[in-house]
C-alpha cells in the first residue's frame, strides 16, 4: 500500500458550472479524499477561487496539478497550484530600526505558528542585527540613500532570486520602494501600515490620529503596489484609545496592533488563504 | 427554458472519501451550479458535515434531496435536507418580563436581518404584550406555577404542533423547562444565558460576576438540553467592565451582549449554519 | 438635620496650581462630601477640566456654583456648572427614514439607561411616526427641500427654544444643516456618521468601504460643526468584516455599530462627561 | 529656585468627608500642583482609595507622605505611600518552559513600556536561560520536586530579600506554591492563568474549553493567594474561536491573550493603579 500525503490546492479561474465537481472527481481519480474546502465567487468580475486540502497517495504535486487542471470545465485564465500541505514559504524580512514586528515574526516562526522559512533579514541599518542573530537568521545590511536606491534594490532582487524567496515582508521598513520593484514583487510583498487605512495615509499617522482626536487607532497589512498605501488590504485591526493618550502613547499601543495584524497577514499568505481580485482580497478563514 | 431557484443543502453523515464529489456530481446531474460550500469533518467522531448553496432548475426540494442522498458513498446515519434558499424558519419566541431580547429579535426580523417567520410570542406574564402588538405578532399568555407546569408545557407543545413551529427561542424566559419538554424540542430550542458559560451557572449571574470581581462579562447562546446551562454552545461574546460597575450596571451592559449573541445564534440556526456533534456545535461563518 | 442631595459639577478653566484644593475646600465649606472625581489637563493648550460628583445639604445649584467659582485661583475663561446628579437633559431627536438609531435611543431611554428627557422626534419624513408613538413621544414633521430649508431650520430652532432643548441628536438624519444652524447649536448637537472617520467621508460610506476592500468597518459619533464630517469625535467603534460581505451586508452590520456608538455618545454627553478642547474631546469614563 | 519633581501618591483608608480636600491642601502646602487624580469609594466596605500624580519642589517622598498622612481626617487603617513618579518596581520573573510571556515582558521592559526593574529570572528548568541572556538579565535555576519544594521556596525568598524584590511575576510558572509562600508574598505576586476564570480552573484549561465547545477563550491575571485560581482578578481578555480549532490551536491563540493580559497587569501594578479590597481589585485606567 502506498503512503499518503496531505496536499493543499489553490485555484482561481473564470466562474462556470461544474468546477467543484470537476476538482472533486479529479481528486477521487487520484485516489484522494477532500479534508476541507473553501470557495468564493466574486460576482462583479465572475471569477471563482477555491482552497482545498486533501490527502492522496504520495505523488508529484505539479503532476497532480496538471491532471486536475485538465479536468476543469474552463480553458483560460486558470491559476491552479498544488503544494504539499506542510510546505513552508521561503521568506525574507525587511526592517529598519523598529524591532517589534521583527521580534514578533521571528518568535512566531520559532514557535511553529507560521508556515514560513525565514531565510534572511535585510535592513538599511545595523541596529537589529542582534535580534536576527538571537534566532540564528542571517542578517544582510543594504544601506539606502537617494543615490544608491537603484543599486540597493538590485541587490535585494539578487537575494530574492538566489534564495528562491517567495514572500517579502516589510516589517516596518522605512524606505519607499520604487515602482519598478513593486511591480517585480507584485503579489508577494506585504507591508504593515501603522494606521487604519484609508485614514491617515502618509507619514506620522499616530500624530495625525492624535490631531484628529480619534477614539480608536488601527493598523493595516496590505500587498504593496506602486500606488503607495493603496495596495489590496489583507487584514486590519484596532484598539480603543482616549483623550489621555499622547501621540507617543498611541505609538506604543499601536505596536501591539501592528504586530498582530502583520503576523496574521503573513500566516494567511503562507497558508495560501489569500486571493487577489483587482484591488480587493479574498481571505479564507 | 426552465426557471432557476437557489437552494440550500445541509448534510451530516459518516466521513468517507468521495462525498464532495458525489454531491457535486449529483448537483451537476440536476443541472445545477454550486454557489458556495462549507464543510467540516470532526476527527474524534469521524462525522462529516456540509452546507452548500446552489442554483438549479426549479424542482421539488425533497425530490432533489432523495436524488442526492442516493448518490452518496455512505449508507446510514445520513441527514440530508434541501430547502429553497429563501426559506424562513417558523419560529416561536418565549419571554417573561425582560424585553431587550424580544425587542431586538422583533426589530431584526422586521428589518429583514433574520430569515425567520415569527409566528407568535408566548409568555408567562402579560407585560410584553404591547411590544408584540407593535410588530403585529400574536401574543399568547400561558401562566406557569408549580402546579400548572405540566399543563402549560402541554399547551406550548400544542401551539408548536398547530403552527408548525421549527424553532423555539427562549428570549430571557425565566422558567425552567421540564426534562421531557427539553427532549421533545431537542435541537430546535435556543436559550440565552446571561453569563459567559461555564462561568456563573445558575441564578443571578451578574451578582456572581460582581462578587468574583471579573473584568469581563459575557453571554452565551446554547441549545437547551435537560442538563441545565450545559447544552451545546452556539455563540458567546463579552464586554469589558471595571471595578466601578455595580451588579446593576453589569446587568445593563450585559443586555447589549445578550441581545447581540442571541440574535447571532438565531440567525445562524435559521440560515442552517449549525451542526450538532454530541455536546459541541459546528457553526459555519 | 437638613436633607442631602447628590450633585454633579463640571469645570473647565485655565490650568493653575491649587484648583483641586480650591474646589475640595469649597465643597467642604458647603458641608459636602466628594463621591468621585475625574480631571484632565491638556498640556498643549494649558486648559484644565474636571467632573466631580458630591453630596451636600440640599441647596440651589446655581448658588453653589457661584460660591465654588469665587474660590478658584483663576479669574477668566471659567465654565463651572452644577446640576443635581439626577438631572435629565432635555433632548430632541432628528431622523429621516432609517429607524435603528431612533429605536435604540428610545429603548434605552425607556429602560432607564440614558439620563435624557426625550421631548420630541423631528423628521423630514412621516415614516417613523409610529415608532415615536409606541414610546408616547411627540412626532413633528418638518419637510425639507432646497427652497424650504431656511424655513425648516427656523421651525426647528423654534421648537428648540420653546421646549428648552439642550441636546439635539441626529439619529441618521439625512439632510445637511446650514452653517448658521450648526453654529447656533454648537456643542449641543451630535451626529452619527456611518463610517470610521476620517476614512470614507461623504456619501455612501459602506459602498466606499466595500470598494476599498477594508476588513473592518466602523461608525463615528461627533459634534456637528459647519465643517461637514470634521466635528470633534466623541466615540467610535468597529466590527470585522470579510470579502464575503456585500455593501448591503456592510450596512446591516454597520447598523449595530452605529446604534451602540451613538447611544454611548448621547449617554456621555447627558452624563456631562465630555469636554471640548478645540477640535478634540475629553470623555471621562 | 528649587527643582521640581513629579510624584505619585497612593492612599487607601476608611471613607470620610474631607479626604480629597485634606490631600489637596497638603499638596498645596508642600508647594505642589496636582497633575491627575483618580479615586473610588467602595460602598460595601466604606473604604476609599486614591491615586494622585502631582509635582512639587523636590523632597524626600517618605517625609511628604508623613505630612500628608497627618492632615487626613481619619486616624486608622491608612495606607499612604509616595514614590517619585519615575520609580521602577524591582521585579523577579518566574518561568518554567513556556517562553511567550517571558519574552513579552522582557521585550516591553526593554522597549520602555513597563516601569519595572527586572532583576532576575528564576526557573525550575534550564530551557529559557538563553532568552534571559539575550536581554542581559541574570537567570537563576532553582529545581523543584516534591522533596525539595521547601528548600526551593526558601531559596526564592532569600533572593527576594537580597534583591529587594517588590513584585514577583509567575509568567507561566508551572509549580504550585505553598500556602506559606503565598502568604509571605501576598499582594506582590501576580499569576497568569490560561483560562477565563472562573471557568476552567485547574489543569489543561484549553482542553477543558475545547471539550465544552466554547466559542471564546480567555486568560486571567490575578494576585496569588493560598486559594488556587481564586485570587483577586486584575485583568482578563478573550479571543473568539471556532469549532475548527483543536485544543492545540486554542493554546496557540491563547498565548497571545496570555501575554497581553499579563503585561497589562504588570504595568497596572507597577504604575500603582491597583488597590485590593477583600477578593476584588480596583484598577484605575
Amino acid at each position: 500500500m502506498s503512503d499518503t500525503t496531505a496536499y493543499l490546492l489553490t485555484l482561481a479561474c473564470p466562474d462556470a458550472p461544474g468546477i467543484v465537481a470537476a476538482v472533486a472527481n479529479g481528486i477521487a481519480g487520484l485516489g484522494g479524499n477532500i479534508l476541507s474546502n473553501a470557495q468564493f465567487s466574486e460576482p462583479s468580475i465572475e471569477r471563482f477561487c477555491m482552497r482545498m486540502r486533501y490527502e492522496a497517495p504520495t505523488q508529484e504535486p505539479d503532476a497532480m496539478a496538471a491532471t486536475l487542471r485538465d479536468g476543469l470545465p474552463v480553458d483560460d485564465d486558470i491559476e491552479l497550484v498544488v503544494h504539499e500541505a506542510d510546505y513552508r514559504t521561503p521568506t525574507l524580512l525587511m526592517v529598519s530600526k523598529y524591532d517589534h514586528c521583527l521580534r514578533d515574526l521571528l518568535y512566531r516562526w520559532h514557535a511553529g505558528e507560521l508556515p514560513v522559512d525565514i531565510r534572511m533579514v535585510v535592513s538599511n541599518h545595523w541596529d537589529l542585527q542582534e535580534v536576527a542573530a538571537n534566532y540564528h537568521v542571517p542578517f544582510v545590511h543594504i544601506p539606502v540613500n537617494r543615490d544608491t536606491k537603484a543599486t540597493a534594490e538590485a541587490k535585494l532582487m539578487e537575494l530574492v532570486d538566489e534564495h528562491d524567496i517567495e514572500l517579502v515582508v516589510l516589517a516596518r521598513y522605512m524606505q519607499i520602494l520604487s515602482d519598478d520593484l513593486c511591480r517585480q514583487l507584485e503579489g508577494r510583498i506585504i507591508n504593515i501600515h501603522h494606521s487604519f487605512l484609508p485614514g491617515f495615509k502618509g507619514a506620522r499617522p499616530y500624530h495625525q490620529a492624535w490631531e484628529r482626536g480619534v477614539k480608536v487607532i488601527g493598523a493595516t497589512a496590505h500587498y504593496v503596489t506602486a500606488d503607495l498605501d493603496e495596495g489590496p488590504i489583507i487584514d486590519q485591526d484596532v484598539e480603543r484609545v482616549t483623550h489621555a493618550h499622547t501621540p507617543d502613547d498611541l505609538a506604543v499601543i499601536g505596536r501591539d496592533v501592528e504586530r498582530i495584524v502583520l503576523s496574521r497577514a503573513v500566516r494567511a499568505h503562507a497558508e495560501r488563504r489569500i486571493f487577489r481580485f483587482a484591488d480587493r482580497t479574498v481571505v479564507f478563514s
